[in-house]
């Protein structure tokens, strides 16, 4: 027998995705089905109010006799400040599931609200490892932003906005019960926001492929595939962000990036670019798939020489070109094409920055588990390839 | 705007899958988990008890102090008589679930009993429309053969032997509450039925590629990298059935092709072949595989013109030739060369039996709502193609 290249796994994904144009009439019925008479509406800025998916939402709850409760002013990058001001919330109005509209910053929050009414303490304790996610409240999302893949995995990110830690919790009771995804809602999303959405799904499609020790072949076709989508249909939306088509291919293969798909069967993987990027998020507000496309071909490069395979394949299936380094440029200089940064300077942060991001990766490379690799001198080399 | 080719849907797919070596050994526990007693073990031959795979079973029961109740002899393209014998047993003894250990025959064979156990009449009335499926005992699975996908999706076909008709059920509590598969138990799968189980994947996996009015470029890239799996890993097992990780990912590709992942965003398909193949098998009882890869290209021959781009990517991206008709030949070669047939006197069917062939395919096309365009005279060219 060779040697194993697909790993036992489990794969349970128990999110119902409504997918398409208008399903976001649907909310209502879905919570009256799961028992629902009382939601925390969680969204971000009052846009949805202006472009009148409020109304929608709040008609089609209002038809099935369920009461919402708003809880509005989410921020990207989210905080747990405002994590707790939902929490309690949720508890003083004895809402009994909490309801995302928006995109990532807001579902990843109603997650960490959802875990954080049932438990005791204070919900921090659930980020540090202090106190495990036994139940949540059920949680249902309307996306407005095709990036994070939240609306189809039982993981959220937020940042302590006290301490600059940006960490993350995972259970499978934060699995969304029923996640709907209309393109049509995503067609308003500014041409930055759709080129760091792009960054951020090829981040978690490559952290995958790239780091795993185990990794089958199956699993790097599929990557492959939502990459080529990702590529394609960003540039389709950016000559035309009309293009529904393209908006909705993106969409769902940001869902498929990280719904636990692409990873059935690998094993040994890490996330180093997102250890990395929590850092700059946390400490400079810089959004998530911008700091993503500034880590992601910095690390390849140092990264390059550990699996030098799977960057040919890389470059070949993805970029048609041939040697591991030409498809690591092919990537750099697509980032560059579609606008999304690529150097440290773009976002703002000089050298003189790099003491302060080193501190804080600690902390991070640690809760992900890679503090022997991601020593502070291995991230300098990293950084310092996007200075 | 441009013309849409991602129409709505949704997705939703509940089945646990436990995946790799050893993973049988856990079937105790997940049952115990979901609070069942009193099983119906459900199997075909009584190989499971030669091999160990039965005691395995029974131990992991025990352990967990559920009772079993044993249904064995189930053949494959199982009939309904033996449905209703499982049926009556279950009721007799009161079970409270039903467990599959077998392969897809097996599989389909308890979803028609959960079914059919909490239907007040007959259980062939859920597969005739005359009554819907409103709920079924909960039901496991423990796959010994990877072809049919009935481990992921809450599908079901079954012969009814004085009739002759083999068709289908379809109900959202059809899904297995957890589907066991381990690629270890699937290494005596015989070189025959290795090769028309590669056959029943790719007619899943074509049967939409092909026929859907609308297709998501998205959803073509995922069947090709699962075709291209299934291509190479047959070959691999050929080479040495003993090659665990080529049977692993063979079996992880057949559980996606039909778990709606590839079809997601689809629409205006059918499935003329499995349509067509099912009045072969009911009434020649050949392998349905084996029935497959002969109604395959001998349907792709009459289908090509209605789809030319499609055959033409088809053709580039899974065999890398230039035209849609190479690509069929193709296709049709390699079916030669793995030893799965390709034309009808091979399953020992002649020009004489097309008669009872074409009458017997109305009724499927009917049911497969495709009988417009399916009519004798086309299926008649179809056939013929295959003699």
């Amino acid at each position: 027998m060779k040697d194993r290249n697909m790993e036992n796994f489990t794969f349970f994904n128990p999110t119902k995705i409504e997918f398409g144009t208008g399903k976001e009439q649907l909310i209502g019925q879905h919570l009256s089905e799961h028992g629902i008479k009382k939601v925390l509406l969680c969204y971000g800025s009052e846009r949805i109010k202006r472009d009148g998916l409020f109304d929608i939402v709040s008609k089609s709850l209002s038809e099935k006799g369920i009461e919402l409760v708003e809880c509005g002013g989410i921020v990207s990058n989210p905080v747990l400040s405002k994590v707790r001001e939902g929490i309690a919330l949720a508890r003083a109005d004895q809402v009994d599931a909490i309801l995302s509209v928006g995109g990532g910053s807001v579902l990843d929050s109603v997650k960490a609200i959802a875990a954080g009414v049932c438990h005791d303490g204070d919900v921090w304790d659930l980020f540090v490892g202090k106190a495990n996610i036994e139940s949540a409240l059920p949680l249902f999302a309307i996306l407005t932003l095709a990036a994070t893949g939240s609306e189809m995995n039982p993981g959220a990110v937020v940042t302590n906005d006290e301490t600059k830690e940006k960490f993350f919790i995972h259970a499978p009771c934060l699995f969304p019960k029923v996640s709907i995804v209309d393109p049509a809602l995503m067609q308003g999303v500014s041409r930055d926001y759709l080129v760091y959405s792009a960054s951020d799904v090829i981040a978690h499609l490559i952290e995958v492929y790239f780091t795993a020790a185990v990794h089958p072949k199956l699993q790097s076709r599929l990557v492959e595939s939502l990459i080529n989508t990702v590529i394609e249909t960003t540039e389709a939306l950016l000559a035309d962000p009309a293009d529904y088509d393209a908006r909705a291919q993106f969409a769902w293969a940001a869902t498929l990036a990280l719904n636990g798909l692409t990873f059935s069967g690998a094993a040994g993987f890490s996330y180093p670019n997102h250890a990395i990027e929590h850092s700059l998020s946390a400490l400079f507000n810089v959004p998530h798939g911008a700091g993503l496309s500034v880590v992601v071909p910095a690390w390849m490069k140092w990264y390059l020489d550990r699996n030098p395979a799977q960057f040919e394949r890389f470059a070949e299936n993805v970029f048609g070109v041939e040697s591991a380094e030409n498809g690591i440029a092919a990537l750099e200089s697509w980032y560059e094409k579609i606008g999304t940064p690529t150097q440290l300077p773009q976002l703002g942060i000089k050298e003189a920055d790099l003491p302060a991001i080193l501190e804080n990766v600690q902390k991070n490379v640690r809760i992900f588990g890679i503090a022997e690799t991601y020593t502070p001198e291995v991230v300098t080399i990293i950084l310092k390839n996007a200075l």
